[in-house]
């Protein structure tokens, strides 16, 4: 078991070429789960960026397209800065294993400054029952192996959890406290997995089986005071064989850090 | 006046190279409207993937990082189809203009099959005043010319325009009604102008400068039935100089083709 600074570390492996250890502690199923993947990108994305001398530590915004999944083990990022200027860098990253291509995505990276926000449409954060009250999630689930699981700390409001029960309530919204395992909650990317680490918000409306992310974007908007997150997932959208789904992440202070969207194909449950 | 379709036309000019013209008349104020750059972007993107031979000819997903500016007259879209696969071709694409990159990303595409959708949040558009209720805006503003509203017919609801005025209401939400002026409503590209043609949603909030788009994401989800698109744009948070703005746009048979989310600067208006 490793912390997400382990999982996810970077080391250079020539100019703008960073490798990655795929770690298999952090997967759903067989598969690395897509937001600890993408951290693991922007973290390399982000060394670029500091390496061409920005003073721009944070992925404002990460945009990826997944393109197969990844398999456990080395792999490695090509990333080139685009652009830099006086408020933000852009740098184009593209994670292999060998000749396959798992994700590329550009990301915009800035300085979230952590004054106080000037507006926001939310004062609150989204009411979900106390830690205590909700379901905390074990990695040995009824639909098989999560890993993932011992890494995140999943809390799920009992509230939304009727479809884990057979009974579907069709709202397409899930609801969960997260905490990292290990580790202070110090690090922004750990955003980019809390917003991919509820189940799939269609198993509030049937079973289906795998539902791969075709593309994700993900805004970090302030650095995540220590304590439990808050996360919401939301459909808004089932429609020829495609779902979006939209994740808000806030902090223990009260604060919207993060904001996710993504669109997935849905393959249908085998019989 | 060119139309939609003139304005976003490209040409073949090398394997994988597309040239387009940017057209003067979809700016807004000096500058030409991000989502039709994109869109004419995105335009080289699809015919990328109609010639690596994909069954795909819809923008499922785009996602795209604006790095600099265009000016009017000629660019370039280079693009790579970096995966085609049964159900989707993702490409990436960059547009320049000699040695400058104004726009990067990737799109996946798809084929929008049609189907009444499977299970949708909202089963109704937003509520707006009718057409005839709404404000037809122009194409000269107290704010500047912005030559975009001679290319799209923009009916503002009244109920949300308080800004406009000099009252700004801080709901930093706007509604319009949305027509291409020439041509038929049939390109389902069209929504990616649609998502970025309202006025800045801070305006509702207080006087603000430029806002320019550093990130821009779109879901097209269905080819829009013929006749107005009804088009929110809503701002969730403003803070440290960055907001972001979500829009949805419906047909007029009430189907949710569109949604986007962008990442915005904020430059304070000169004094």
């Amino acid at each position: 078991m490793s912390t997400f600074a382990a999982a996810t570390a970077v080391r250079a492996l020539a100019p703008g070429r960073y490798g990655v250890d795929i770690d298999p502690g952090w997967a759903s199923g067989s598969r690395p789960n897509g937001g600890y993947v993408l951290a693991a990108a922007a973290r390399a994305a982000l060394a670029a960026a500091d390496a061409a001398g920005g003073d721009h530590p944070h992925a404002v915004a990460t945009s990826a397209h997944f393109l197969s999944p990844p398999d456990d083990g080395p792999a490695e990022v090509d990333t080139e800065v685009l652009r830099t200027g006086r408020t933000a860098t852009t740098i184009r990253f593209t994670l292999r294993q060998g000749p396959s291509i798992r994700v590329v995505g550009h990301l915009t990276a800035g300085r979230l400054a952590g004054h106080a926000p000037e507006w926001q449409r939310d004062p609150e954060p989204p009411a979900l029952r106390s830690e205590a009250e909700c379901v905390a999630s074990s990695s040995q689930t009824p639909m098989g192996s999560i890993p993932l699981l011992d890494q995140v700390r999943v809390s799920m409001d009992p509230d939304h959890l009727g479809w884990a029960v057979g009974r579907p309530a069709g709202r397409l919204e899930m609801l969960a406290w997260m905490t990292p395992a290990q580790g202070a909650l110090d690090d922004p990317l750990f955003a980019l997995v809390a917003v991919d680490t509820m189940p799939p918000t269609p198993w509030d409306l049937r079973p289906v089986g795998w539902t791969p992310t075709v593309e994700l974007t993900a805004h970090l908007r302030a650095i995540p005071a220590p304590g439990a997150l808050r996360v919401r997932a939301q459909a808004t959208l089932v429609a020829d064989g495609w779902f979006d789904e939209d994740a808000e992440v806030w902090d223990s202070a009260g604060r919207l850090v993060a904001r996710s969207r993504q669109i997935c194909r849905i393959q249908e449950a085998s019989a």
